[in-house]
């Protein structure tokens, strides 16, 4: 069984090595970080990338009260998501006192006799107390590759539905190898906690004798940061092209509750289809409030293959709390339709 | 177009007359209401059945700081979500200041001088400033029936797929009317305001001439009632051994958001199905958060027609703010698999 795991990407910098700089990788690496800033009395710090470790530890460090910057190579964070909600995600970090630098490299890192950091980039240099470097992970397989198992197209281990690598007795799970895309129907690289957990039941089950299989992802993430909810399930409209459906995509702007119950908060959701084949491709949304439960009813319609007509009249249940009559997933999928 | 709704459930109750005594089924109701509390400095309030609108009720008469009674015939409220979830809204409005009457029949109302109603019942007399009568609706199906419009076993109007009732040109839609359950595979009647809304847009398509199916429900509902969330989609045990499957169900009780995030509360699942052919058929939940979230991803896996085996595994997003790595959807499938 190869359960090797992941390890955070740390492209060679000069001065990568100066006391202060970290990866977030698990709870020693957690501790580690908050007990530099303590001893330290640090307040200032530099988060380099803007995937989800970075954007969840900007809300970290302004909790602790540090002045906090974020280092991004390209214009916006989780662009992936499309450039409306990426801006609405940078909004609020920025209205949260994060100082946000796009289109920046990191060119290097230099250490004073003071402990201060001076982190050079492709716009000028940065002083800072600590620097955490969120540039994600890259499986570790260096022992599988060493040993023969075949890796897939993405660089991870190969495994069938059962977790198999190519070897007879040779399994593997968890962020050192690949999933099955249901939607897109290729092996993607997917190193998640959810994910790793479920490979490691389905290959503990077939090591043990019975037969278990693992059914492949739709591709659901989500996080939080400060006080907007993020989440995704399968295709973006740029993938789903990518992929080679005739897809389109509709974006609705709805609220969380009912317009008139309290606190019902702002959400936007964008659904992606083919829409010539009614088929449901992939859901994203920002928002307040009532995300992730949008979304995770999504990734079931995926999983089920509900079709656009299906999820325009699909019985959710209703009441002021929680939704309005017609939920923004029954709008949106009824825009597409048109 | 028939599109008479409901009437409230008013079953001849001497006194019924007297003043003070009220059904609540639309906003002119509500504001009657309120301002006779007003006008009257009401200070009591009995609450006759245990359905939707009296737990509703019950939260907005405590809030207005009103001594709130629930008397019902039945030993517990919402029964049908079995007697540990019945138990468990019961100890929620009970703990939030509400005397629950169980077992009890309303025997006839009286009006004193001073305005006071005397609830008279199997188990002695209440006083009372207001009584708001909860006890259902009924179908207002005399206008289709005189005009010799097929009911359905329900008692509502019968209609098919395109809403579309036995007589060439005249279609129903609404509370007045029955909709296709997908899992019993029967005419059921389901007066929810979400139902109407669709039936109502569907009935508009074929009549405005273009073509349009409404799919049927899965019987999803939700309510919130003080601090608990209560949900539920598709059968119970009781219903699934009835209509004819050979059922089984699981119970867990799980967290709403990772174990190790702050505010994380408790919530219960079971989960339904025939364990035989693996099919999922139902579920219900009770708890302080995440309640009506699950059940709506529970009701597109009911839509989709998603095994358990699949429910076990299905690929929710992950974030500790939302759920553990394993959700309780997860874990209830998987202990009913066992």
């Amino acid at each position: 069984m190869v359960a090797t795991g992941a390890t955070p990407r740390f492209p060679s910098i000069p001065g990568q090595n100066v006391d202060g700089i970290y990866c977030l990788r698990n709870v020693v690496d957690a501790i580690h970080i908050k007990n530099f800033i303590r001893q330290r009395n640090a307040t200032r710090a530099v988060l380099v990338g803007a995937g989800l470790i970075s954007l969840e530890m900007c809300e970290a460090f302004r909790r602790l009260g540090l002045e906090t910057t974020v280092v991004y190579r390209k214009d916006l964070p989780m662009r992936r998501l499309g450039e409306d909600f990426a801006r609405q995600i940078l909004t609020e970090i920025q209205s949260n006192g994060v100082n946000f630098m796009g289109d920046t490299d990191v060119q290097g890192f230099e250490s004073r006799e003071s402990g201060t950091i001076i982190v050079n980039t492709s716009n000028g240099a940065l002083e800072s107390d600590l620097v955490v470097l969120g540039l994600g992970v890259v499986p570790e397989v260096s022992l599988a590759s060493e040993a023969g198992i075949d890796l897939g197209p993405t660089g991870a281990i190969a495994v069938n539905e059962y977790m198999h690598t190519n070897f007879p007795f040779i399994y593997a799970a968890g962020d050192c190898c690949e999933s099955f895309h249901r939607i897109s129907r290729k092996p993607v690289y997917a190193p998640l906690g959810d994910i790793a957990n479920k490979q490691g039941r389905i290959a503990g089950t077939n090591i043990g004798g019975q037969k278990a299989v693992f059914p492949g992802i739709v591709g659901s993430m989500c996080f939080k940061v400060f006080n907007l909810e993020v989440a995704s399930t399968g295709l973006t409209l740029e993938e789903a092209k990518k992929v080679g459906f005739q897809a389109d995509s509709f974006t609705i702007q709805g609220v969380s509750k009912a317009h008139s119950y309290p606190n019902s908060r702002e959400l936007r959701i964008r659904l992606v289809a083919d829409t010539e084949a009614g088929r449901f491709l992939g859901a994203q949304s920002v928002g307040g409030d009532g995300v992730v439960s949008r979304i995770n009813a999504l990734a079931v319609a995926l999983t089920g293959g509900l079709s656009l007509e299906e999820l325009a009249y699909v019985d959710l249940a209703y009441a002021p709390p929680f939704s309005g009559a017609w939920d923004p997933i029954h709008i949106a999928a009824q825009q597409l339709l048109k």
